[in-house]
């Protein structure tokens, strides 16, 4: 293992639930030796992306421009962006684009329209994709042993009593979105929360990301949400299509 | 240089207008020997941040989860983006908040209205200090030697013909905002774009970031942009106060 994954292993070890971490919990969290821990600690408090008090390591918002390097230098948020604005204004609902990453789907666009779920979700929020409207748009894309391999890799776990965790139920979900081009999640993420994705298709057919809206149960059921949404976010994926590289 | 700092370097050197690069470029934009950013783009490559297609490296969206590990790690941005919200929605003007780095501001959350900048703004992004409303507060908070020396490391450079960009006017202007308590920047980052910033201000008096509001000049002139913003921005800091570390 390089110095430099090591390090990028140290930065990815924060998050929420630790926000600062002695050298042995990030030794324990990366599985790396406490030298090995301590020596990349080190090297990056040296150079201003992480700080000590003593106890504690901490990241710094430099940390930020590592993240925005891919932000700035790919074309897709930046595209992206004022078509789910519209379609946020629109709607009255938050709406987000993210690609697939493994067995986790990362936001790389969002307009938010009022806080609806629990979680705060920006740009770079990670969630698992067998449990998520555009996770399951992405995963309907792959070929159904690829998709089928990284949601068995997640470990998929309930997450409200409706989360559908067995992978052979999810395949036949995936078919199911594959045929229609759209995927419907019915609180299986989280309770109240219902979602509707389509992908966002290249010129050469290719899906590079998805894109969804996302409402309260309360205000739009699992049952109206295609009636009411799918028409304008097709006419999007038309609109997009020739702009995507 | 250790080969953590290096690869750290070679991620930072992609932005909007090297959004895909060769060795040669990445050696030459980072300083680094040919073999020393060849080694760094292979083993991102490996890992999984890079790509190369033969010719050019590129980031790929697995960089997000660094920037991310700040973003979720601070509890700042989770805290101050409500706010953010609802002084956008009340104003229909974007807001956004930003720490100080070096002799620029970062920003760690944004609320936008409508898109009124050419560049688009997110998380993440950075602006030269000297000549935003945000960065003149942060600024103003140091000591005036450690203002005047990073204003001088960023070598600051007209963006508009009303940008200021001699170090001693910058000086009284920054002593100006100390007293006021806020800043209002004047089309000097952008023609059309005025801004007024406040500090965030902890418990213990100390400025820990900054927030604004802006909106284009046809709307609200610099000479109402006080009168009509700075009462909501001031009870907003007095709210976020006690919640700050």
């Amino acid at each position: 293992m390089a110095a430099l994954e090591k390090g990028l292993a140290v930065i990815e070890c924060f998050d929420a639930a630790h926000d600062k971490l002695t050298i042995a919990e990030v030794a324990r969290a990366t599985e790396l030796s406490r030298a090995a821990a301590r020596r990349c600690l080190l090297t990056l408090t040296r150079i201003g992306y992480a700080e000590f008090d003593g106890k504690f390591f901490r990241l710094t918002p430099r940390v930020l421009r590592l993240g925005h390097a891919w932000l700035a230098s790919s074309a897709l948020p930046q595209m992206v962006q004022p078509f789910l604005e519209r379609l946020s204004e629109e709607t009255h609902e938050s709406s987000s684009a993210s690609l697939l990453d493994g067995h986790e789907i990362v936001y790389i666009a969002r307009s938010q329209q009022r806080r609806i779920m629990s979680v705060g979700l920006s740009v770079g929020t990670r969630l698992p994709a067998f449990c998520t409207s555009m996770g399951r748009v992405l995963l309907a894309a792959l070929p159904p042993d690829e998709a089928r391999r990284r949601i068995l890799t997640g470990q998929p776990r309930m997450r409200t009593a409706q989360t559908v965790v067995d992978v052979d139920r999810l395949m036949t979900l995936l078919a199911k979105v594959r045929g229609q081009g759209y995927a419907i999640v019915d609180q299986e993420l989280e309770l109240g929360l219902v979602s509707i994705a389509v992908p966002l298709i290249n010129p050469r057919n290719e899906v590079v990301a998805a894109f969804n809206l996302s409402g309260q149960v309360q205000r739009t059921s699992a049952q109206d949400i295609a009636a009411q949404f799918l028409p304008r976010m097709q006419a999007m994926q038309t609109m997009l299509r020739p702009l995507i590289k």
